[in-house]
């Protein structure tokens, strides 16, 4: 045992609180955490020494017992097949740093009576890295648990997003009609859950799906979801999809589409396929076309891939902090980046403009983000700043506060693999930042 | 079948032929060969599709038949875990075009008493790609087949000569006596075939060890290698082992050392392995902060990696033909690339000087090399040139000829898995491109 002091109960809680990134635990049911500098992958040696001792050795199979998941994070490429997302021929776009930096010390409230700092919020969430800018420049630049300013970082759901940016664009081209049934791009998908579903219902994630993302229930779709992706070894004796095209198929309707919000991987998944089918082009060549390249990424950005060669489109994109600040300040600048409109500004605008926050809010497990939305594939907190956010499981961040012309990027492995448990901590250094940045 | 016209012989022969890279036949045994175009792996349509038809999916258990390698060595990372060798943060170092470029119909003995052209052989030798560098500007760059310029390309076996590089540098560094036994490095070489070699017997392919590397033995030692390394699932019902560093303790001496040459992969597994443990880094990062990042690579390279993160050093190496291309330069320059000594002139000269060939001509299978010898893990001509070669599996070549100021590098898929199949023609290519040069 790594953390005798962890209880068993740390792994049922976080089992139980793993509907990804929707279960309603309030940060004051923390169960009894492992300390954050007990869980460095360096410090633990994970993956050190040629070969590592076997009890240092990570490997997919074994990513889900806690902390392997922080070295996985950081080196996911070299646990299974990725395709590169290639960052283009050109010099990289400059990210100058900012004349005056914000400081460890910067204090806010804690939303528990107390108070804490930059600093012990990244450590109390587990940080990978941090970077903060403002007016496109940084502020800000953390990397706490050996993570390398140059090493992409699994961004888990937040892969949804990117996502939901591209269709959305291809949307303002006219290449995909929101309105139009799934299968009139999917034909495999005829006989399936998304039959009768729109595009938009997919990218609200609103349409009625038979699957849960329920890590505390072996037979969860979630687990057939993660082996059909090849993130996970397909469960013993399983006859579980070998590819997310043989997997999505399978899948059946559950109730109405367009009536209730439902967080489901598969929903990113079927869009990451249809953008595909749409454009005739491989995710990963796709977002280094449009995106990456665009941007003047400095590093790659990778996508895990299937049994197929399919990319893992909802999940398993990997960048660097960096790379993401880019593409923060981009969304930020309404589509403006780089000396050039990489995105329309209407795409910017309709990501911005969120779906209905009241049917958000009837949807089970939403408590911890009253007032939100989730629209096309990105979170809205729907506040006076025109923020807007993509979020992944175990704190993945990215959030972008127009007003106060702030990106920040955080990355991380919380043990806890929900976004919901420090919400709202996070929501309160991110007003902090926003206040910080606004007195620089 | 792909190729009616394709003799069960060529299977057979290419099997028989696979002692990888040493093998007896000569070009006018040739067996009847697909013709090139119709193995161009994007006209085939290898992996395209969303999915892909099961016909067209690669997948490392069918990259043997061809020719789904022809797509495979273009893509590896996506078929299974890799480790990034990272470019470092600098700007490219630039490699100009020349005023002058050769061009397509140069045309040179084809050593069958014929003519063929620039053009024609890269045909007829399944070429991905060729880069023509005289004093270190680019004077011919092709891409005959779905390569794209920035794409990685597998080595083969000419990552074996970035092994001996980085090998021969840490000797005049000091940091490795070559001398000294294996097992000093690698205690768990102990009671292997290499627990009385010396570091420059493995250097130089001398040591014995009761191991072959032939494609048409099931239970020839090379699948159980490829096994190890993750490179090809495991023979149905062996006990192969799963690692390199599970795999190498296990093999057993077989002769003397030091007698003869005998080319095998898994001498340059314990040099690869010996590096980590001397510098206490990965491979990858050692390749990165030494060679890659030094040279101004324009893109990152990567190694395959086998089920413990172990590099597969000795074959698993993946870069862009321009990478290549700069690093040939600096072996031409005396070590000398992008402003910086990156290597010792006295490495350079090391590997220049070669082994004695007299005894590499004792050995079996080297009739078509004669004159050649192997040092270091490079091949020399001993002509009168200087030249040194790197060489790999199915036509990859890194041609460094200092006194026409030539550096070529040749990246292919030929169906003959061995580059001594083509070695005659090839020298012939070589000679004309020094020819042409020093007319330019």
């Amino acid at each position: 045992m790594l953390f005798p002091r962890l209880p068993f109960a740390l792994v049922t809680l976080a089992a139980a609180a793993a509907a990804l990134g929707m279960a309603s635990i309030s940060h004051a049911q923390a169960p009894q955490l492992p300390p954050p500098e007990a869980t460095h992958p360096v410090t633990l040696q994970l993956m050190q020494g040629f070969p590592p001792p076997p009890d240092k050795i990570v490997r997919l199979a074994n990513i889900l017992k806690y902390p392997n998941v922080r070295w996985a994070a950081q080196h996911l490429r070299e646990l299974g097949p990725t395709a590169a997302v290639w960052r283009g021929a050109g010099t990289p776009s400059t990210l100058p740093a900012a004349a005056r930096a914000l400081d460890d010390a910067l204090a806010f409230a804690d939303g528990k009576g107390g108070t804490t700092t930059l600093a012990d919020w990244q450590k109390a969430t587990y940080t990978d890295g941090l970077l903060v800018l403002h007016r496109g420049r940084v502020v800000y630049e953390r990397y706490p648990a050996g993570l390398q300013a140059h090493q992409p970082h699994v961004l888990w759901s937040m892969s949804k997003s990117l996502v939901g940016l591209l269709v959305t664009e291809l949307i303002q081209e006219g290449l995909i009609d929101p309105n139009a049934l799934i299968p009139r791009y999917l034909p495999e998908l005829a006989t399936s859950a998304w039959a009768d579903a729109t595009v938009q219902q997919a990218l609200d994630m609103t349409t009625g799906v038979q699957y849960a993302e329920n890590f505390a229930d072996p037979a969860s779709g979630v687990f057939q979801y993660l082996a059909a992706a090849g993130l996970q070894p397909a469960p013993p004796g399983s006859s579980a999809a070998k590819s997310m095209a043989e997997f999505l198929p399978t899948l059946r309707k559950d109730g109405e589409h367009g009536s209730a919000f439902a967080y489901k991987s598969v929903d990113t998944e079927v869009l990451g396929w249809l953008l595909q089918r749409v454009t005739g082009k491989p995710y990963a060549t796709l977002l280094s076309e449009r995106i990456w390249s665009r941007l003047g990424a400095q590093e790659d950005a990778y996508v895990f891939v299937d049994a197929n060669g399919g990319p893992s489109t909802s999940v398993g994109v990997n960048a660097t902090l960096r790379d993401l600040g880019r593409l923060g300040e981009m969304l930020r600048a309404n589509g403006r980046f780089n000396g050039q409109q990489i995105v329309a500004p209407a795409t910017i605008a309709e990501l911005r403009k969120g779906a209905d926050p009241a049917q958000f809010d009837k949807a089970p497990g939403t408590a911890m983000r009253a007032g939100y939305s989730y629209h096309n594939q990105w979170w809205v907190p729907h506040d006076a700043d025109g923020t807007l956010e993509a979020k992944g499981l175990m704190g993945q961040h990215l959030h972008i506060n127009p007003a106060a012309e702030l990106v920040v990027v955080k990355l991380s492995t919380h043990p806890v693999p929900n976004t919901a448990f420090t919400h709202a901590l996070d929501r309160q250094a991110f007003a902090a930042l926003a206040r910080a940045v606004r007195a620089l």
